[in-house]
């Protein structure tokens, strides 16, 4: 075996065991009872260990290096999947050992008086577990930036978005932000002058729900052979390619959020399912970060579920299952309830419009508290003047303010970014299809996703991580991230 | 840390991998999608491989000399777990690495040729499978046979029953074969001059049987913070002694045999519940051997819940459950049913009285097979032959002959054996329960599983692995494994 082979049978392994630790995460999260909790931590930390070992064993670099001097015998695909194993190395050996185990410790007990915290609304119960992650989080950016070349918060950036840099995204979400500050205000006054949107009221069995969802997940191309959808306390996709696990949350008096988010995860689910078969366990088989895997999700949630196309066609489909009659039944109505705008506090519960507002709050407040310019002490303070300059609505409490997402206090930072990333890719890429395949919205009027599918198939999936984001949308769309397409799409949407 | 240290914190390794394992093949069974079995076969080989690695670590032996040469540092707990490692390093290390690739890849392929062979009766299709499944099992017997210093069929039983011998089993079965060989006779003569037992008919929901299930194991101590009863299709019990996964499975038409099921998996569960937290991890804190682990079962399902008092304790929730009425409902005939013998072919259908004929035809053909005195071709007219003479039946095709059971065909040999040893362990369990405990058997005409709870927990389930099952019924019984009891259960629950 040539060094380069050794490499690839060894992300193999990786990846094969990284696939066990996706199941075993979704069972905790839909199938464990509350007493195994402790046991399944030792599990994932032990198959974490083993991941670790894997790419921190002695002769790793070596291989690297022998495998880097023979690039000339690898085609581009294998040269690109060479370089995201570097990558993939330098994140795994710029930290010692000792301070991945503490951030890791810190991150779970972390997580767990964030719950109690969050309860009894008490920022100061999980402060300090706050601070030490923030401290060893850190202490960790600052080593991975030195040996990637880069910022701290953008060594943190660079785990859920390989490459990506502030150059990028500040200007971005600056302007974005400058947008929406008068838009939100255009569209709330703009819907003041319609009818308001009249939620369908009901009893709507979960069995109904979940029929409906299986039935539109159908539509789109899921495959029951090769997954699964279950119930969960927050929607998410898990599992592995040939086993995706899908989960959403179902409220019995009001099925419009728990059936988007079915539509939701099951974009992520088609671009997972998408990958090349032939890269399958590879660096460069794998999606290309989650801006790339957002975007997935929400040209089927957003662009396309919410498009007047397909909610003409979800509407019988609605009143077939839920046996609904009457005026909010209507397409007109349904249409204003799937694109209610109004500025709110909690960033899960939000609109496509004032979404990336709580977003860019949150890439302000992260980089500072990376870069020391905001304490933890501080930050309940910060994020009510954040909203109330954002979106003009200010928390009463910090339940409902800086406790309301788990990512910091299980110590995730720098992944908020990838959802607005995601959201302005998905208009890009919408109108992309749309140019390209005629059918797409027509096929949208009759519940077919097939036209867009394969348009995304081809244009997204199958390049996995051969490609950045950038030059994934500068060769379908002609340009890299671009928030104009996403203005239009919001303009075009949002006003009249 | 001292080698035995060093040596525990290995240990501990392995069994959470095998912890995480234990989940993923319940899920197989369970939740995984038809189309993930590869993945899944992929993930499970991987981690087995990891475990494989860690007991083969090249500096592995010199820790247990290192540990073994400071042995009167140790308290007997230890020393005993010392030993239980270096028999499982014995396991992991007597095979080349070649063969035991080998023959994993062989079962995979021969349990898959089973099942269409199986469908479609016809075992030439399996047959060349199953010849390289003996060849392979008798070469890996032979290399551990040398190590372990035991016969190459004793090696076999011992990965299932630590220090099984021969000379341990066959007296034993020789004169329970020998007893049964008439009995059967007379219970069935015996059972003619009573009522026919009537098996209750009616619609029996799922969920109403999933109810009454539940109920059960509440009774019988079963915690469902630390674990699940979900449906497979067959009942085992997976998981971990923190989080235990039960199935049975479900017969609209008769409850009958998937609600004993759930009782036999609970008394799995509540041994595996029961094991020393202090130990856990470690080999000693295991349970010791499927010998043991049937008798748990058996002493729950056949001498606890098949004994006029707890019958008489179920009639009447049996009949609030599924709403049941008329002569077939009462005690006596319930009871009659619970307890019907008849010499039959399949083995996992069979009742107490002809269970064990079916082992110990197993036993021998088995032994057979592996000393190379029977061949593969001659297996099916030597089951016949075998049938004919244990119970007086003979299949009319191999599919309810050699084709009936998994074991073979999936590289299980030597297991077999243990179920009739837990049949027989599980008989004088119950008695020197009954004999130390007064309330064991009137709790149960109440429901009341705790007075034998607590014995078993004392007396087996607290003892983990320290002692030999020899040695446990020897502290308990005054004898080790004796026939005696056995038959005089079955003589005072099936003659007048």
């Amino acid at each position: 075996m040539t060094a380069y082979e050794k490499l690839e049978s060894r992300f193999r392994r990786h990846s094969i065991v990284q696939g066990a630790m996706a199941v075993l995460h979704w069972d905790s999260a839909v199938m464990m009872p509350l007493g195994g909790a402790s046991a399944r931590s030792d599990q994932l930390a032990e198959l974490a260990l083993v991941c670790h070992e894997i790419l921190t064993a002695p002769d790793f670099q070596e291989l690297l290096n022998a495998a880097e001097g023979e690039v000339e015998k690898l085609d581009e695909w294998q040269d690109t999947n060479l370089a995201e194993m570097r990558r993939r190395w330098l994140h795994a050996n710029a930290v010692p050992a000792e301070l991945v185990r503490r951030l890791s410790e810190a991150s779970s007990a972390c997580e767990i008086a964030w719950r109690d915290a969050r309860a009894q609304d008490d920022f100061e119960a999980v402060r300090p577990h706050l601070e030490l992650i923030v401290d060893l989080t850190r202490q960790s950016a600052q080593a991975k930036s030195e040996h990637l070349g880069c910022s701290p918060y953008e060594a943190l950036l660079d785990e859920y978005d390989p490459g990506s840099r502030i150059a990028d995204i500040e200007p971005l979400f600056n302007e974005l932000a400058e947008f929406l500050e008068s838009f939100i205000g255009e569209v709330v006054e703009s819907q003041g002058r319609h009818p308001r949107p009249v939620t369908p009221r009901g009893r709507f069995s979960v069995e109904a729900q979940r029929r409906l969802g299986e039935n539109l997940m159908r539509r789109l191309g899921f495959d029951f052979e090769r997954g699964r959808l279950d119930t969960s306390h927050h929607p998410f996709t898990g599992g592995i390619p040939e086993d995706l696990r899908l989960t959403t949350r179902y409220d019995e008096d009001d099925f419009t959020s728990g059936l988007m988010a079915v539509l939701h995860e099951t974009g992520h689910a088609l671009y997972e399912r998408g990958l090349p078969a032939k890269w399958r366990h590879q660096p460069v088989g794998s999606s290309r970060g989650m801006s790339m895997h957002e975007s997935q999700s929400l040209i089927i949630e957003m662009q396309a579920s919410r498009s007047d196309a397909f909610i003409r066609y979800l509407t019988p489909l609605l009143r077939d299952a839920f046996a609904g009659d009457g005026e909010e039944w209507q397409t007109d109505n349904l249409i204003r309830v799937y694109r209610q705008v109004s500025p709110s506090l909690i960033r899960v519960d939000a609109d496509e419009v004032t979404y990336p507002m709580h977003v860019i709050m949150r890439f302000h407040l992260e980089r500072a508290l990376i870069a020391g310019d905001l304490t933890v002490a501080d930050l309940p303070g910060a994020w009510r003047e954040g909203m109330r300059r954002a979106l003009g609505v200010e928390p009463g409490d910090d339940r409902d303010g800086c406790m309301q997402d788990i990512h910091w206090f299980s110590g995730g930072f720098g992944y908020f970014p990838t959802y607005t990333l995601g959201a302005i890719a998905a208009a890009q890429l919408f109108r992309a299809a749309q140019r390209a395949v005629p059918d797409v919205l027509s096929g949208l009027e009759i519940g077919d996703f097939r036209p867009l599918l394969s348009w995304l198939r081809e244009n997204v999936h199958d390049l996995a991580s051969r490609y950045t984001p950038q030059d994934i949308l500068t060769r379908t769309t002609g340009r890299s991230f671009d928030i104009e397409v996403f203005k239009t799409h919001l303009r075009d949407r949002y006003l009249d």
